[in-house]
């Protein structure tokens, strides 16, 4: 792809060390300022990062070799609701761990007991430099993340650095760290992103497709009794003129009767990347026995987890521009700031929505009640659904309460889709399984009202609006000009 | 791909010229014996051949450089029913033109008129080279086939040697050739292979789907009128237990109807690369309004069609290993060695199958006749479903009628699949369209199995039985041990 790197090259990371919190300042150890790593094919190849027990700090190690198994002496182990085994914490993979739904999710299962791993090329950073565009609120690289969450918490979460479309480096993790479960995050996860030309659409459906695929042989290969529970989206249906089920429906037609996957109308390149995946995926299930869980995942909004909120250096990132910003999000960054909200086309557009906080909740329902062998399961992830009209108005009155003047202006739509339309998806099977929704309230969106701000003067507004177009993609490599 | 050459590299091509046919013979030009090119990235990349109608034989070139437009003088035009300029002939792209269902196409195409140009990577001749398999016919380079073919009916077909996932490369055949349609076989399209091992299946993948998304970019970008006929393969919809529809199926549920896309259901990495490419191809029709045919065909089988009889220099490739072969060509290639009939499992799988005879006169049918802008048309070409029980009993009966001792084995199925299963496929859309089947009748049967036994002394009895399995698919390099 012209917009990565695609030659051998090498890293080099500046690990500039800063305290974070009360006990690593009193039991500091010292740390390389930097260190250099050569790779070949893949930029993101083969960089291990370890904690390492000694002491309460981490030591950021260059290396691939085997990795020694250390047991969570947390009495709140995630190990509770193991199926297999209830002795030992159960090990869980976060591929994409450093995004915003990873990281809060790694977080979470690490506060819950269970033993972490972050596998992250960190691709994501390098496309906000490409596009010249930047998180509301600042973040700090992995390395101190994971530094300030050992400091907080005594958790070591371990960082493996590479691409897992380089089976090479994803062998090396699975039998390195042995999870017990994977989640993988690890995709290109932006659907206008995929639609800027035909270089970004081509990378997404091969980061995506092949990542997944690699990550299906390695349980295959190393770790058959994995649960895999893979990021899907909400729309992978599109907006289909009955009820949207969970994956399946039951279909009579002719006098007979089947229950087959639910048809999927994908209306991006990114979205197709997600049904490709799940196809791929329920083929591996029947025909290998794979245990797998699709957690279709409605649009998110919020910034605050439990975890992310210990300090700053654990704050997630925030997403309000044209490419990676959703619509509440931005929403709340375009009052906070007195930018119009930019509703695309007539505003009636409707999808499932859910808080981070349920994210990261669903999650770890689903670890903790795995899949049986050879089961492709499907939940729909979201916990409400609103209209993009209906989203303006929420935030116009929080808005308001907060003294902002808040003003909606309808854009033309840059997507093609309906904006009318009939809507309405099933989400009960988490529910079943013990999630307790963070429903959108007055105060969640003063929260994050509040929240913007805060931050409004890292606002940058000329990545508001909508750069790119479903309809004239073209074969041209799009660059961001400097404004 | 560990398996494909990957780095740059030349590919010298030795030209050994033969005569083709009286006309040929009668107007001979010297032809260079050899030449090389200098490639980059792909070992596919940019070599065009084309012919010139000086005289009456064709000159190869090696040049990427813009082509100048010769108009047929054929007056049985495929243009007498093209929609838009019935004054100039219809100019069809036949990717993929090398291949089993490619080259008869493309003839057929030709003698009908049409103006042809082949785009293909020769990659399948390679394939055959690297799994130590053979066709059962022998058949001659592409270079010397085109010869021949205009040697025999003065007609040019244009070659394009290259790799369509190098845009670069189909940017320029598509600006050279300027295509009124696409024809897309130009994908892996064995099952078996991409079960081999991890690389190969990973390979299929993404050859296929970025080589589709390639072509539609190209469409989108060079020849938004252009109409994409895409082979896609029954083997999509898998076994469901209800009527298999052609490519939509309309749903009642709780009260509401709507019309979408039949569920899908592939079983192999292949089968699954076809059901991404089609999912990828109705979003561009939706989004950008490309006119697209999806022929979801079935199993051929057969060797000749009225143009390949013409010379033996024009003969088909008939494969009937484990890799390659289909069920009833390997049927009748096993009876005429005295092999048992091998049946997979129980037997009971059943399917469509057509003549390659079809095969040619459907694609001609739907190019003929062609999609509106913006829609994605299902077709399901084939003609008659089979069991492949069905199948040993009919070529059983036909052998023994030639005298042949025809015995059959139940082998343990390599796939993962049902062997007892309702099936019933609607394929009514092309006989709308005009499609005159040819059934599987004993003069057929008796016709392909004197075929075979006129090449019997090529066939190699060690490539029949099945050597991929879809449960023992692995990470390891697979290669064919040489007995």
């Amino acid at each position: 792809m012209a917009h990565l790197m695609s030659t051998a090259c090498s890293i080099k990371i500046s690990s500039s060390y800063r305290p974070c919190g009360q006990p690593l300042n009193q039991d500091r150890t010292v740390l390389p300022n930097s260190f250099t790593i050569k790779t070949s094919k893949s930029p993101f190849k083969r960089l291990v990062s370890k904690g390492h027990r000694a002491g309460r700090s981490c030591v950021v190690l260059a290396t691939a070799a085997p990795v020694s198994k250390e047991v969570s002496a947390n009495p709140r182990s995630g190990s509770d609701r193991s199926p297999n085994d209830s002795s030992k914490p159960q090990r869980v993979m976060v591929i994409g761990g450093d995004g915003y739904c990873g990281w809060a999710t790694a977080l979470h299962l690490s506060n819950k007991g269970y033993e972490v791993a972050i596998v992250d090329s960190l691709v994501r950073r390098l496309f906000d430099h490409q596009l010249g565009l930047d998180s509301l609120t600042p973040i700090s690289s992995i390395h101190n993340r994971l530094r300030c969450w050992k400091a907080i918490t005594g958790k070591t979460i371990e960082l493996y650095i590479g691409d897992i479309c380089d089976f090479e480096f994803l062998s090396e993790t699975f039998n390195s760290f042995e999870p017990d479960a994977v989640v993988h995050f690890g995709e290109q996860r932006s659907a206008p992103y995929s639609m800027i030309d035909r270089s970004r659409a081509v990378f997404t459906q091969k980061n995506n497709v092949i990542g997944t695929l690699n990550v299906l042989f390695a349980i295959k290969e190393f770790r058959e009794e994995c649960h895999l529970v893979k990021l899907g989206t909400m729309g992978e249906y599109g907006t289909p003129n009955i009820d949207i089920e969970e994956g399946y429906i039951t279909i009579s037609h002719n006098g007979r009767t089947d229950t087959l996957p639910y048809p999927k109308q994908a209306s991006s390149f990114y979205h197709l990347s997600k049904v490709h995946d799940s196809n791929n995926i329920a083929f591996t299930c029947k025909a290998w026995g794979i245990r797998a869980t699709d957690l279709n995942q409605g649009v998110v909004y919020g910034v605050k987890t439990d975890e992310t909120s210990m300090h700053e250096q654990l704050c997630n990132r925030l997403d309000y521009d044209g490419v990676f910003g959703t619509a509440l999000n931005r929403f709340c960054v375009q009052a906070a700031v007195g930018h119009p909200l930019t509703v695309y086309g007539k505003g009636g557009q409707t999808r499932g929505y859910l808080d981070i906080r349920d994210t990261v909740q669903c999650v770890e329902l689903a670890i903790a009640n795995p899949a049986k062998p050879g089961e492709f399961r499907v939940f729909n992830q979201f916990t409400e659904q609103f209209s993009v009209n209906e989203l303006a108005a929420l935030v116009t009155k929080a808005g308001q309460k907060l003294g902002l003047d808040v003003q909606t202006i309808s854009v033309p739509n840059p997507r093609v889709e309906a904006e009318e339309h009939y809507y309405n998806a099933k989400h009960t099977k988490l529910i079943e399984l013990g999630l307790k929704p963070h429903l959108l309230s007055d105060s969640l969106l003063d929260s994050l009202l509040n929240f913007a701000i805060e931050f409004k003067d890292r606002v940058d507004t000329k990545q508001i609006m909508p750069s790119v177009s479903w309809k004239k993609i073209g074969v041209k490599p799009q660059t961001v000009p400097a404004n």
